[in-house]
């Protein structure tokens, strides 16, 4: 049975790629849209930023993933524009597409909090292009260490400071950690790169909020022992070429620091934020659309919101976090709740997050994890983070390439991917 | 003994890191300055091109190469110009550096023959980042014709076309070919990806030109099986966005492609010119520069050139070719030269190339080789070309990987870099 029925997916990121999955029998005309043309494992896009990957090991070509069914399309553009009222969406370069039902997973962006002017000097971790631009600051600031006669310009150099105490930030500063104390060790002839000093900034009172407390000590307590420094509970206040300022509980403090790196918050969309005001659809203070129980947006029943973009609840009343997890969920529930309306079927009941807990990496061997409500830490969270991630990466290629890289990595300190390219490097006191 | 004698080597390509290696157990202070942080194993940098490879699995951080080698200090730094009087070489960022003996090994860069503004229209394929960006450009050709209505338009988007029939361009084409018929097959819903035109423009009277007769026909006919169409003698006249016109015989003709893949010509680098300038050195058409039988410039026996920049010859009076194994042997001959200079042993025997031969390949299971004047062909000579290039990968890590690859992309003929990534599309007709 070929109804025509056209589905439209903005987005082929985790929420994305699994809703057009759980399309593949369905019998629709699916499309899906995305400004890349590769789906992209985020989750590991600060081993890319770190020297341990290359972009290619955690991305698949989103054609090449689907290109088996039939019954969808994959086009590269980017969205720029919905009207929910001619049911139509227009691209960057004037194309439109009108839809049936249109599933938007575009997710978040990295967000500066009104000061867009920090964002030259720390950038974030949210694309292969940001990710391989900090691979270059990190590396060249040994560099640019090695060659500066100043011990205070050198020192300045070689600290690097995380603005973010998430997943990603500490994940980056576990990473980072071991760059200095590891990989560089004897790469070195005037400096010593284990001199860094790795300092995490965050405004919570602690890392890893998401997580339960004592796994938050655990991790605080790991990342103490890799030498990273956690500052909870201060504001930052500026960021420029030379250092951050923050506000602490007793003042304000300055860092001279040439690496700052934004691991801070991030917010909607550009698209998320224009289909909130075609739809006049309800947003919190960082942007995403608070959906109906099935993910639709009030008032528009053909059209869905799924991932980071969607502010959806927990039976108790908490909101969903922006993770994987919950964008594969309510992307396949979208998927299933459109075919089953086409069909006739009764009303799908309300979308039901499957939370099998959350897991982050610090370092070697070390990691915190709370899975079912089971708390783990240090090695065998370690072991049950490295399974998970190489299980969920799309393609068996990356998961063999990504499990040699490991491997290489764990027994020799070494790093593969250790390539400053692209542009100028940073301004140098030199 | 520890001698203090001062060797300065400029580039870590081929020929820079043979030299450096060649003095780890010699008693002087080498510093080998580069531009990048790691030395790339060009050869395979088609392959980054035609999203076989990621980046990081062809190259290898220079300091981690050498970070045991105690006497040697790696400078990330680009040399813009040589005092051969007062014995320094200065950097873009000021610094600047003396030596007793130097050793120059910039390479060679792409050369347009005067016409610099056909490179926005046809890159080349020198570094990583026009390598990405070659990538880009083909695989974002197949998704813009996807778009297209008009048909002439689409088989402008669907025309490749590669300017020079060398082992490059001869690559090129073979992996685009392979791209088109195999990897993107199943991919698209509107174009047929095997449709695609790929075209070799070449001034020569045959391609692949530095092999011996026989080898060349054998690879044209290859490549005819392959789709590719080979267009010998012909000459450039004009690139620009539209395509490629070109002076036949008969006439001139006009082709209308998207993109255009320059595989054409090299010349000396800036340095190298700034140096034939220094030393009032004889150079040829491409800026190579004449050099002793022991590899010094003609007055400066403290300076000598190895790799691409340097025209050296044969005992027949012919020219050495720009190919790897020529600057790897120029590479230790000259850091041997001037350990034995130093030690006050007799002048060492003019450097003498050991010819083992040449090799390129065409596509899957086909390639030539001409070893020790013995004519390979097909699959024997490809199984050749998948060795000699494995061994010769700097690092046990890339070699590893890289064959993971190609292991994957024989079986599947997938490829696994398949990432259109940085800047914005190329100029799009739509």
């Amino acid at each position: 049975m070929k109804t025509g029925h056209r589905v439209l997916i903005l987005g082929g990121g985790f929420g994305g790629l699994h809703a057009t999955r759980a399309l593949r029998r369905a019998p629709m005309d699916v499309t899906l849209i995305d400004r890349r043309n590769f789906h992209l494992f985020q989750p590991l896009l600060y081993q890319v930023a770190t020297g341990s990957l290359s972009p290619g090991e955690i991305a698949a070509p989103l054609r090449g993933v689907l290109s088996r069914q039939k019954n969808t399309r994959v086009l590269l553009g980017e969205a720029v524009d919905i009207d929910p009222g001619a049911r139509r969406v227009t691209l960057r370069d004037g194309g439109s597409f009108e839809y049936d039902s249109l599933i938007v997973a575009t997710g978040s962006e990295s967000h500066y909090f009104g000061h867009e002017e920090w964002r030259e000097w720390a950038p974030s971790l949210k694309s292969v292009e940001e990710a391989t631009a900090i691979r270059h600051r990190i590396l060249y600031a040994f560099e640019a260490a090695e060659r500066m006669t100043d011990a205070e310009e050198r020192r300045a150099w070689l600290r690097f400071v995380i603005v973010g105490g998430g997943a990603t930030g500490v994940e980056l500063a576990g990473a980072l950690s071991e760059i200095a104390r590891h990989t560089l060790r004897n790469d070195f002839r005037v400096i010593r790169p284990e001199e860094a000093q790795i300092l995490i900034l965050d405004g919570a009172p602690r890392v890893l909020p998401g997580f339960p407390e004592d796994l938050s000590k655990k991790a605080e307590r790991s990342l103490i022992r890799l030498g990273v420094r956690v500052r909870s509970g201060v504001q930052v206040m500026a960021i420029d070429a030379e250092g951050v300022t923050f506000r602490t509980r007793d003042g304000s403090e300055r860092l001279a620091a040439k690496t700052v790196l934004w691991a801070g918050g991030v917010g909607a969309s550009e698209l998320g934020r224009k289909l909130a005001e075609r739809t006049a659809a309800e947003t919190d203070r960082a942007g995403r659309i608070k959906v109906n129980p099935d993910l639709t947006i009030p008032g528009y029943p053909d059209i869905r919101v799924v991932g980071d973009l969607a502010l959806a609840f927990r039976p108790d009343g908490r909101p969903l976090p922006g993770v994987a997890q919950v964008a594969m969920q309510q992307g396949a529930y979208a998927a299933k709740a459109i075919a089953r309306r086409l069909t006739g079927g009764k009303e799908p009941p309300p979308f039901r997050y499957s939370d099998q807990g959350d897991i982050a990496v610090i370092g070697r061997a070390a990691a915190v994890a709370n899975l079912f409500g089971v708390h783990l830490w240090g090695y065998v969270a370690w072991l049950v983070w490295l399974f998970v991630h190489l299980m969920y990466l799309v393609s068996f290629r990356s998961r063999v390439l990504v499990f040699i890289q490991w491997g290489f990595q764990y027994f020799s300190f070494s790093r593969g991917a250790r390539l400053i390219t692209g542009g100028s490097p940073p301004k140098s006191g030199n």
